[in-house]
């Protein structure tokens, strides 16, 4: 048991490739204005133009280019005006040579005109005449029609995650439904039995359950539903029955340990109970986070987080975040170049066993000058103190002994 | 009126000046768990002491540090371990000189300890006896009683932002309310011609209403409440009567002008009209974002947002979403050192106009060594396509003239 178990001990690496072996959750459709943060579920093309016209993109003159060649402050040339446009209205005339029409930013252009130079470039000298003193190019100041968007052609594509540019986008073109992935359910449970609920006043010897709090938070703020299922004491035959309830109900089970290593023998010990579940790994080489376990029960994850409080949230942020995102069907789930960086300055030497990858809690302080410095936030890992004082984590890789004071690193901001 | 307006521009830090001078809304009480991402409207202190004992933070063996003293791996020292400590018992007895006990993780220590030694370091040689191969320090591996928070202590502040860490260490403390600011209710008002709701089938001459949307994801993403008030046209009576029912009904109002400046003229003219309505500033030296509008009736701000669908988004992320955190009570809420920056090389040369701010789109592109390449992402900001395509936005200060090809730059990552 001991050899596999050292066996399963994985890398942050393979322990992402394992999570995305599990397939993602189904799809629901909703209102356009409800889809910012969704990740969108199928590919998506424009069902018209944007913009549906030629817009003007300032104030100024809609006119033919060819009139305008050679016009400068020296030399402007002249065009007679008949028209002035209003922003709501489609222009019924059409514009000769010669001709230019007034036209507020936004204004469709009308037949024959192919710019627009601005207002500042003019002057209305009077009997409908126009002094242009700037050339332009055919298309200068015009949103062409199909420019953000061409009718028939792809838009958006399965995987994206909407952000609020893509939900105007989708207002623009009349889209008010949109089919997402739906929000993962998140099973949640606390294991040991020196929890007590929060709403209880624990007796001697016993604390507080944070973690189902904590896990909770993280499960929501990754675009999961967290399903809370309470406190399981350490007793094998109640935690394989709140497992299957567990995994009944939900897409994923997030079940934080105990602090002591009795507490996770008795959940993998439950694990290997459940029929046909499987456990993928035994540990991972991170710091912390190195208990985490993974079992897969038909097309269902349990991750087992550490029981420390602290490490219990790390392990959520390196590992069960992305899954989340993963499960949501999101494209860069694992793409860690998306997380939030910050660059600074090191503080202080920080040694690393190489081996293992180190993610060090560390607090921003500014500096007088450049970028700020990172200060290591060093600490027992069972203290909600680490996190509390911490902005962010600062990852260094297994096969690097360390930073020196006053290296340029980036903190990844929790 | 166009000498006044001159006058009347401003830069973003005398812009956020004025935004600083309206007042934070009310505040209203939740449960702990649905008070991530809200701002702590009172000073808390701690009822009680976390950890409420000393509890070790490894699985080991608690004892009487002085036991240990010149204990190592080829000087062992020996110690009579009588008792087995649960991790959810409260130890009932009391440790003499020479002896230890088993102690889980988190388990509380005995009197009479007062450090743990690793499992790793020790032995059980049998008939109650321990080999101890490592010498500890008093409080060694030790969480003391209070370390997280001491009974009576300040914890945390009026005006701090709760993350999931925090909202763990109220469930730790067993407090499961807490006093938070309430959300800014923000009104928003699309005001424009040609506009059509994202409903209908816009006419000829007219488009869809993109604003109204955008403008509520950006209040909901900053901790906002949106109201929305749905489209207006350029009548100024309409105007003056919706800004009035929407100013009765919010803590703000965000009103985003149609895109020609006709729109703009009116909403000033509207503003005008309202009784004790001041007109603050009447445009910001940022690009884009120069025609934003600040006005002040009673503690209440309305917030004219450019009506260019990319502009007004820019404006949101850059004084909008900073203005509704104030609101909200936060402290950081213009700390711009927290926004999610990304180090990036620069692809081309970027010139800047001196005197304004420049907010330039850009998209990253990972790089084959070092930093992501950042590519300014140009166009008419009329058009979606420019955000759509955008990762973030680069920031050249208005006394700065550009920078070059291969500079190393922050990006605001949007």
């Amino acid at each position: 048991m001991k050899t596999q178990e050292f066996l399963q001990t994985v890398s942050r690496a393979q322990f992402q490739d394992l999570l995305r072996t599990f397939s993602g959750v189904g799809t629901e459709t909703v209102p356009f204005h409800r889809a910012r943060g969704r990740v969108l579920a199928t590919d998506l093309s424009a069902p018209e133009d944007l913009p549906p016209g030629r817009r003007s993109a300032m104030d100024g003159y809609a006119l033919r280019a060819a009139d305008t060649f050679g016009a400068g402050e020296s030399s402007p040339a002249y065009l007679d005006c008949r028209h002035t446009l209003e922003v709501d209205a489609f222009p019924d005339f059409s514009l000769a040579a010669g001709q230019c029409a007034w036209i507020p930013t936004g204004g469709f252009l009308p037949e024959g005109a192919d710019s627009v130079v601005m207002v500042e470039y003019t002057q209305d000298i009077g009997a409908g005449s126009i002094e242009i003193r700037q050339s332009v190019a055919p298309g200068e100041n015009v949103m062409e029609r199909g420019e953000d968007a061409a009718v028939g052609q792809p838009i958006l594509a399965a995987g994206a995650r909407l952000r609020t540019q893509e939900v105007g986008l989708l207002a623009a073109l009349g889209l008010t439904e949109v089919t997402v992935r739906r929000r993962p359910r998140v099973a949640i449970l606390s294991t040991g039995d020196e929890l007590a609920p929060v709403t209880a006043s624990p007796g001697p010897g016993r604390i507080r359950d944070v973690n189902s709090h904590t896990v909770a938070c993280l499960v929501e703020e990754a675009g999961g539903d967290p399903l809370p299922c309470g406190i399981v004491g350490d007793d094998p035959q109640r935690l394989v029955r709140a497992l299957r309830g567990a995994l009944a109900e939900s897409d994923a089970v997030f079940l934080s340990g105990g602090s002591s290593k009795g507490t996770r023998d008795h959940t993998l010990a439950a694990l290997e109970q459940i029929p046909g579940a499987e456990i993928l790994v035994h540990g991972v080489r991170i710091s912390p986070g190195k208990p985490t376990i993974l079992a897969r029960t038909g097309d269902k994850a349990v991750i087992g987080l550490p029981g420390q409080v602290g490490s219990a949230q790390v392990v959520m942020a390196i590992l069960g975040q992305p899954f989340l995102r993963h499960l949501a069907g999101d494209r860069q789930a694992f793409d860690e170049r998306l997380w939030p960086w910050r660059r600074a300055r090191l503080a202080r030497n920080l040694e690393s066993r190489p081996g293992r990858e180190d993610f060090v809690r560390v607090r921003l302080a500014p500096a007088a000058d450049g970028p700020p410095l990172a200060q290591p936030v060093l600490g027992k890992s069972g203290l909600l103190r680490t996190l509390l004082q911490s902005d962010g984590l600062l990852v260094i890789p297994a096969e690097v002994e360390g930073f020196r004071a006053g290296e340029e690193v980036d903190v990844w901001i929790l």
